[in-house]
């Protein structure tokens, strides 16, 4: 299997991510939602370039340096949903911002006093929505009614328009950010502040991203190669995963046990709630049962592995994102044609 | 502190550094022990060179191409403590053999035959120890009767010379080194078998290395750094370890939570059985609740978490090694005063 491959490698089926990206933007159009895909799940100017030629209105980031990469690629609607402050980061940002559309979120008066400050001055305002927390409990304001008091603080801002709100929901909230948004909007009404933007996202809940429709925009990183979490989660199925990781038995101690040259280096350790750390396709018996940084081990339920030193697998990793951060480039094919290597352009960007 | 360096980043003390080079060797050098650091922790040559210029004997690697950056860094006795297997790897084995002085290890008949056949017309035979499963359950042979007549294969194999037993024992194994080694040495000695090196290894018990005295090597690598696992296993003190992630605070989205710019992409998701996602130094009440990619979520003991928006916090992560496998420089410094970046020259280097 893709023998002259050198494992362990990460394997992108061509095939199957335009085939997702195709699917998942004729039900945005079908539903007329704009789509965003955030570029953190392949990191490459390839993708973005086929994700924005298939109907995507630009592109999600999440740090600056990912959409500096991006931009030198030519894609030019980047909006970044991250809380951006510090001098070095502003002075970046305000230089980007001068060769593409860009946007940003915010969800504190320090961030948007920052952004303010760096665009007064500019040739064009800064477009920054209001980042609300619908429930996940990470970044954004709490309330409909702080979302509103902020966003008054961006309308009144000197450098800076007001471009609407914006939510990572928790799994499963598509309801709670409709009636959240819902709350926002009307407030924001009642202030006389007009939400251009209303954008969500997340792949876990993303065929259901019509039953929000308050929503205008939608992002979404891990459709386009999906994994093992959206397999469980009921999202995809095993056919529709493009991103597997191409490992080799290297030991097998016992016949019960067997080691493979994938660890938490490719894999990484992210679990994403699942028991284990990836599927080895073809064999449901098999499970990957505990990782150091180069060995993956590998027990079945049957008992025996059945597999023998110099076997290839192909897995499934939990979360797809990370592991394209683990690697300088992957490997293309379709189907059983292997096509060559591609540069991971925006592997880790972290600042 | 520090606010040239834009955050999230890496910081390494090399005063810290230096010391745990120093005291570990010391530690070998009063107990005849011959170290062997395993690189896999910092992956930077300038560490490496030091490691051996402490009086290490040579240096450990997990993958051909760690070793290959560190032969090009000018290192030359290079143990890669792995099963090697597949024509490329055992052509740039070959390659690699002809530059430094190198050893492997291998469990099973299937890599010493690869090996075999790659060096039986070499100029100089390959050393190869017999991997030895001494309780930790990844790879290895599980018994010494099978240690020995892999040692036989060795002995026998053309282009190859037999190094000796390695193991990488469980938490808290020394003493079940010392019994598996001597059986296994008695049972290679009736059989005319000089095992020239014992290796062992391992952070977690370096300070009771000198409990298996049939020990002659010993291969250690988070001591460079230290980490919070080893600080929880009462190896170092916080002052001890050398590594910390510089982060910046970058949402309070309410009193009791706090969110900081460093997430899974720098910290990864290792636990080693900890809680949390790191220790913040100086703040023995916070924890690192969640990590996403970009994002760490902080929360209080004490309820409060008294964090600000563009707040700075140093942290130790869980485990140091696979932090310096997510950058590609880190920022050496001395106390307070910062010396500048450090390439990491062995990041990535899975294959």
């Amino acid at each position: 299997m893709f023998e002259t491959v050198d494992t362990p490698a990460v394997l992108i089926d061509q095939e199957i991510a335009e085939r997702n990206i195709q699917r998942y933007q004729a039900y945005c159009d079908k539903h007329g939602i704009a789509l965003r895909p955030h570029i953190k799940t392949h990191k490459t100017r390839e993708f973005a370039r086929q994700q924005v030629m298939a109907g995507a209105m630009g592109i999600t980031c999440q740090k600056i340096s990912e959409a500096q990469v991006m931009a030198d690629a030519g894609l030019d609607d980047i909006l970044i949903t991250y809380n951006i402050l510090g001098s070095d980061k502003l002075k970046r940002l305000r230089a980007l911002a001068d060769r593409t559309k860009l946007s940003v979120t915010a969800d504190n008066r320090f961030v948007v006093e920052g952004l303010s400050r760096t665009f007064a001055a500019a040739p064009k305002p800064l477009t920054v929505l209001v980042e609300c927390d619908s429930g996940a409990r990470r970044c954004g304001v709490t309330t409909p009614a702080e979302a509103m008091e902020l966003a008054q603080i961006i309308v009144e801002a000197a450098g800076l328009s007001f471009g609407g709100l914006m939510t990572y929901p928790a799994v499963g909230g598509t309801e709670k950010v409709e009636t959240w948004m819902r709350e926002a909007l009307a407030l924001c009404a009642d202030a006389g502040i007009d939400c251009g933007t209303v954008s969500s996202g997340g792949s876990p809940d993303m065929w259901s991203a019509h039953l929000a429709p308050v929503v205008t925009e939608y992002r979404v990183g891990t459709y386009i190669y999906n994994d093992r979490s959206l397999v469980a989660g009921g999202v995809c199925r095993w056919q529709d995963c493009a991103l597997t990781v191409l490992a080799t038995v290297v030991s097998t101690p016992a016949p019960d046990r067997a080691v493979i040259d994938a660890g938490s280096k490719i894999l990484t350790s992210d679990l994403l709630g699942l028991k284990g750390h990836g599927h080895v396709l073809g064999r449901d018996d098999l499970s990957i049962l505990s990782l150091s940084e180069e060995h993956g081990c590998v027990t079945s339920s049957e008992g025996a592995t059945r597999l023998t030193v110099g076997d290839r697998v192909r897995i499934v990793p939990n979360h797809c994102c990370v592991v394209s951060n683990m690697m300088d480039r992957v490997n293309l094919h379709r189907g059983d044609n292997l096509e060559g290597p591609r540069k991971v352009a925006a592997r880790g960007c972290v600042i």
